[in-house]
């Protein structure tokens, strides 16, 4: 029978330590349960120890997802192990990831220790981690640059502990398939219990080559567990891509032959949610979650990939969850056929008065847009969703115009802490002069570095979803924004940015890749 | 020594064949002149008998570049392949790409040809390309799922008529890097004459491995040439990204010991050039050209990237391109003050009337917007540049408003064959009010099927590029529109996919990976 591949997913932590792509409690439950949906094995939803939001989202995730492994990651100490342990208590299973440097630079210059002093530390972690769990998760952070006696050293010396998992980072991306395959193969030759534990691979994709690389380590390998992000999220070129990496393990199972829990359908939902939520936007020709990743422009290719069925399990663009969009609701539609319909995409609300406020802002949509499309339910629950209220800046309104030869002139009315604000002026454009208008009564200091629209369904009817990305002190966040009205969206956008700026940034980086 | 790696970019070929990437001749040119400041060994720059645009566009980059070689493909008969040769005469040296499919499906059913009689038809199209050059290359179509004896024969034929490069293409982009070195392999052992030519690899992205393939294609295979694209434009899921290839290549030289003609610091650059001709968007977590691919997060990346360089060779923004935003212009720079930065940044315009008439188009932009930076000026040329008078539409004037509450307002002045038109209507936003505006007076019957947005700089002066894509009766364009006036550039991307489906959809389908 064909090894089980697991697929641990890293979208809400590693992904989410991208510059801009940090979210909220509510977005990560959010994102959560599409991954529960999507059938990954092992979530990891945060570094617990980090800061209170991120151990407040894990608590949160415990709680909610049954279906998956919820997975906290830890410094190899107690006061983080225990941190973790008490955010995943909720979770009908989990497990905790700890991780410690083992290369000779990292040790010396940042660890200041000794490696015998790192090895003890490494065995004294997991011994600790022991009393919440036996699903224990262990990573030498820049493994691939230490002493392999010494490395090998260690690995023994957690499984015998009982680390039941261990994982091998190609932590800068450069990692090449053949040789990445045949460290991890070396590694588990050397380490005498290496039976002991499942062997894991956590590429970044740098060079291209953060599939082949995880598959490497894989068939080469012996690895049995890929650690991912939904749209390949992450720093730099971001982490190995889930929705490639499961659909080569799935089309080419005459190669790979290795058996997975997903459910591919789930894939492509999975994909639009973390876009909508970050504001990472998919480019066209991405792999499986692309505009046109199944788009072809002559009949030979289409013709050439049925004649594939032969050879290959052939990758269908429904067996991924690409479906036409589809006019669900309109105007007249009622609360329980909303409620039904939000119930049929998997979405959940937590209370009455989500779903009342959700409503509200369905039946304000509904009259301005003639045909609400699955894709405009879930914008309009992702963004400017239930945790709007908590929001530093709120958008009440907006006026604006342009006109060839003369300058656009905006003026917006948005709420802050409470107090109505109104904003004027003008600009290069009509979005300038919006965002002019904002910062003429916020005065931020934020530098925008970046700006982009999507339209979130096909037809012009369709809504703007806007991005905009600020800096300030060297501190980056996304603000998205959804409205028929694109320079509206932009306002909204720009003012959720800038509440995710006022948001305390307390958070402590996580010091592995 | 380090044997070369021939770079072979088929952006204008295979790339140009994906859904609504189509290119006009003066954007082809424009991106040929780039590719030759990128220094790739070849430029596939069409297929000549396809239709009269691609032999043109052919044609006009055979006269202009001088430093890559030019090549056209062409289906293995002397029709084909004698239109490539008159396409190609001007160039200094030129290549000639002829293919044939050798799978028993694609010779039955399309071809409706014995296998001998493809073998006769291959050697007999190469003989005849040997009157025009000594640079032949031949594809075997289909050829992963040809019978290896079969495929073996035909290769030794070719090569003993003189092809002096064969490719194997990956046509449904399901290779695994292993099998599909140990392909090239076991056909370069079989082939007694395969040491006679260059061997070449030809991948696409549908599984995520094309990177990988490709390398593995040269690693285990013993390929010489990679054939790849600008940000992997292609069909579907794109072919293997140049710049993903060649820097891995490069930053992994320590495993690949193979030298590159490239020069590294046009990528970025020609990776903007592709994504604003041709509306497709980089994602910013793509390798080395997305906006993401050099910024960290928390200081241990960086501070591990540093570390790496005892191992790698290490790849830095600025060795790829990217560069700070300069101010480089304003409305006080002159005529030589355009002209000489245009030089800088390796815009040639070919004569004064057109560098006159992006003058102009310069100075009405600085009268909007203070700081023009380097991308304005690609802008600005690379879009409603010297060609827009040959537009069937051209952009005039705009008013519009909007206000919460209110139906939006648009008003549209253009001109469609010399006629100035006027369009009035209302819509869901402001652009859906001036698309349908246009629309009042076009009734164009055209399906949105895409519509986006990006600022060209940061900062909120920028820019807006806006990407329409238009789908009617199968036929799919992207328009792609510039102004500090997002609501504007809108209207200015519709005219131009408006345009492009008026031109006659001419051009046969090329019938190859």
């Amino acid at each position: 029978m064909a090894d089980q591949l697991i697929i641990f997913d890293t979208t809400l932590r590693d992904g989410e330590q991208s510059p801009g792509a940090s979210m909220t409690k509510e977005e990560k439950i959010r994102i959560a349960k599409q991954l529960e949906r999507l059938k990954v094995d092992v979530i990891e939803a945060g570094f617990a120890a980090s800061s209170n939001g991120d151990f407040e989202a894990i608590n949160a995730i415990a709680q909610t997802v049954k279906d998956s492994r919820i997975c906290s990651l830890a410094r190899a100490n107690d006061r983080d192990i225990a941190r973790a342990a008490e955010a995943l208590r909720p979770a009908g299973q989990f497990r905790i990831h700890t991780f410690i440097a083992t290369s000779a630079l990292h040790m010396e210059k940042k660890l200041r220790m000794s490696p015998e002093q790192v090895l003890e530390q490494a065995r004294l972690a997991v011994r600790f981690a022991r009393q919440f769990t036996d699903d224990i998760e262990f990573s030498p952070e820049d493994g691939s640059r230490s002493d392999m006696d010494f490395l090998s050293r260690v690995l023994e010396a957690v499984i015998a502990e009982g680390a039941s998992t261990i994982n091998i980072p190609d932590t800068v991306g450069y990692a090449v398939p053949e040789q990445f395959g045949a460290l991890i193969r070396s590694l588990r030759e050397r380490v005498p219990n290496s039976d002991k534990a499942v062997w894991s691979v956590h590429c970044h994709n740098d060079l291209g080559m953060a599939v082949a690389n995880s598959l490497a380590g894989v068939m080469i390998g012996g690895a049995r567990q890929i650690e991912c992000t939904v749209n390949g999220l992450g720093e730099r070129a971001g982490n190995t891509s889930l929705e490639e990496v499961v659909m080569a393990a799935k089309t080419r199972r005459d190669f790979f032959d290795l058996q997975l829990g997903i459910d591919a359908t789930q894939i492509v939902p999975a994909s639009k949610l973390v876009s909508q939520t970050t504001g990472f936007v998919v480019q066209p020709n991405k792999a499986v979650v692309g505009a046109n990743a199944f788009a072809h422009a002559s009949g030979i290719h289409q013709d050439g990939v049925l004649k594939a069925r032969d050879t290959y399990e052939i990758m269908r663009a429904e067996d991924v969850g690409w479906s036409a969009n589809k006019i669900v609701l309109g105007k007249l539609s009622g609360r329980n056929a909303f409620k039904q319909r939000l119930q049929e995409l998997g979405v959940m609300l937590d209370s009455e008065g989500e779903l009342n406020a959700a409503f509200a802002r369905f039946k304000e949509l509904a009259d301005r847009k003639a045909e609400i499309f699955d894709e405009d339910i879930t914008a309009l629950v992702a963004n400017g969703g239930e945790h709007a209220d908590a929001d530093h800046f709120r958008f009440v309104s907006l006026s604006q115009r342009s006109e060839t030869g003369e300058r656009p002139q905006a003026r917006v009315v948005f709420v802050s802490e409470g107090r109505e604000l109104v904003g004027e002026a003008d600009g290069n454009g009509p979005v300038d002069a919006t965002l002019n208008a904002i910062e003429s009564r916020v005065g931020s200091g934020a530098e925008q570095v970046l700006y982009s629209v999507n339209a979130i369904t096909t037809g012009t009817q369709a809504q703007g979803e806007v991005t905009v990305r600020l800096s300030r002190n060297g501190r980056i966040v996304n603000g998205v924004g959804t409205d028929p009205d694109i320079v509206a969206a932009s306002a909204k956008a720009y003012l959720s940015a800038l509440s995710k700026l006022q948001a305390k940034a307390e958070k402590v980086n996580p010091q592995h890749a």
